[in-house]
């Protein structure tokens, strides 16, 4: 089958093409610019490749609720141009089967059809870069409601020590957002130097992993993954990894029963290519069933 | 058709026959003592009346996973004598179909089968009492993971002007839980009253939606709920809604669009039989289908 895969991101546009094991045999990236100039391109490139089915992972808000008028479209987004733009009736010509759904959630399912949760049924993948998003996965399925997880936004405790007031305009002292503290622009806001400049300052990793580790700590509780995927730019400090599971650990203090923290709490299996295959899946699953 | 219904709490044990439509025709209560002492009696009620499925709503930690050898289990519970309990195998001379979850789970599926919720399909139910216990539902299915939601210990920032340091063992200075800051023994230690005598103290009330208002925040960027139903004998105190919902917009701050808050954050439609009638429905989809 020949299944196209669009990784929609705020600065650039991944297209695919792969097969039902996930096998991506032919990729282009388009700079995203506005709908009217950016769409033409990947909607001529998939046609011209005769795709069968499509999944779209895309940056959000999306609707993502079938029953809405507005099923397939990027809502409240601060890129004005894409407001209320219907991504997945863009390509109603094609006539195909199309998957939709937020880029994190894209990137849990591809780790969860091929990657490193390919064993459990519940997971969360966290991307930790220029916003944090979590995607989630409940018992085989991508968890929806009134619209799809913002988890990034969860609160956190500010450090005692530090009085950074956060990139996140919505979330502001008293009350603090993971993302607003601890997203990529955040740790550049704080120490006026770059992710890879600050590699060595342990203290920038040590605040960083007390902030994740909360939020860690809250999604734990809350959803009781059976893994946790930790990818994204900022996650590319690969000292983050015993600095978080620690404090994690530190804070559930024994009340759940947790696994082994080297198998609860881990990098990407799939490198980069999470998303993209995550939408290969997204347009497999359109094509079988309603599941997950 | 005849079902049994048992809601196992720590301090009493509800026995119910009930029907498809949720109405129960008859119940009787046993106080919780030790398996030994208690569980005969509940037994026997039941084989009297001669059910044909019974579903069990129950204090945890449980072990929920259908696959495990202890599925049906108590697990680590401090009532000791309960610790490793076989409550569902206990019933298998009765050779009916058993359905199984937390009290809270059971609670949740209550108010969605017959109750606040039945108009939505991802809802979650929180009950604020002696613990805090959170029920979770995505589209139409219970939460389950690992284990199941623990959700009462997710973590909250302590006010500025409160020093108490919370009953929770596990999780105290300097990071709280809502269960340590927020339920009703928290109240009384806090303040050295009961929540009825403490009923025109402004403060006390303010303080209270203060801490479960970060919560619901939390449950919402992280479940997307479409409706949150707050029960527990705590929010008998009816002005806390106003003050809860007042503080969850705030604090959400226009991030994700919310319904009416009216509508959204609401007592439950059940009284205090959200969880026995829970049971019921457990009962019946176990008669049925494996979902949710």
């Amino acid at each position: 089958m020949r299944i196209g895969a669009l990784e929609a991101g705020g600065t650039k546009m991944v297209c695919a093409v792969g097969d039902e094991n996930g096998k991506i045999n032919e990729r282009v990236t388009f700079p995203t610019k506005t709908p009217a100039t950016t769409m033409p391109d990947i909607f001529a490139w998939f046609q011209e490749r005769e795709i069968e089915a499509l999944g779209i992972g895309c940056f959000g808000p999306l609707d993502l609720n079938k029953k809405s008028l507005k099923y397939g479209h990027i809502t409240s987004t601060p890129k004005v141009s894409w407001r209320d733009f219907d991504i997945v009736g863009y390509f109603n010509d094609l006539d195909i089967p199309v998957g939709f759904d937020t880029d994190v959630n894209a990137s849990c399912l591809g780790e969860a059809a091929w990657g490193c949760t390919k064993d459990v049924d519940s997971s969360i993948y966290i991307t930790v870069g220029t916003g944090i998003g979590v995607g989630i996965m409940v018992e085989n399925r991508l968890l929806h409601g009134l619209t799809h997880p913002e988890a990034g936004h969860i609160l956190v405790s500010r450090a005692p020590n530090d009085d950074y007031p956060g990139v996140c305009p919505y979330h502001r002292e008293p009350f603090f957002c993971l993302e607003g503290m601890a997203s990529g622009p955040a740790i550049t806001g704080r120490w006026g130097l770059s992710g890879d400049e600050l590699k060595n300052r342990p203290e920038v990793w040590g605040l960083e992993a007390f902030y994740l580790s909360q939020a860690l700590m809250n999604y734990i509780v809350t959803l009781s993954p059976k893994r946790i995927v930790l990818g994204g730019g900022v996650m590319k400090q690969k000292q983050l990894f015993p600095l978080i599971r620690e404090k994690t650990v530190a804070l559930i203090n024994g009340y759940v029963p947790l696994p082994d923290p080297e198998f609860f709490i881990v990098p990407p299996a799939l490198g980069d290519d999470q998303g993209i295959m995550g939408a290969i899946k997204l347009a497999l699953i359109q094509t079988q069933t309603n599941l997950p």
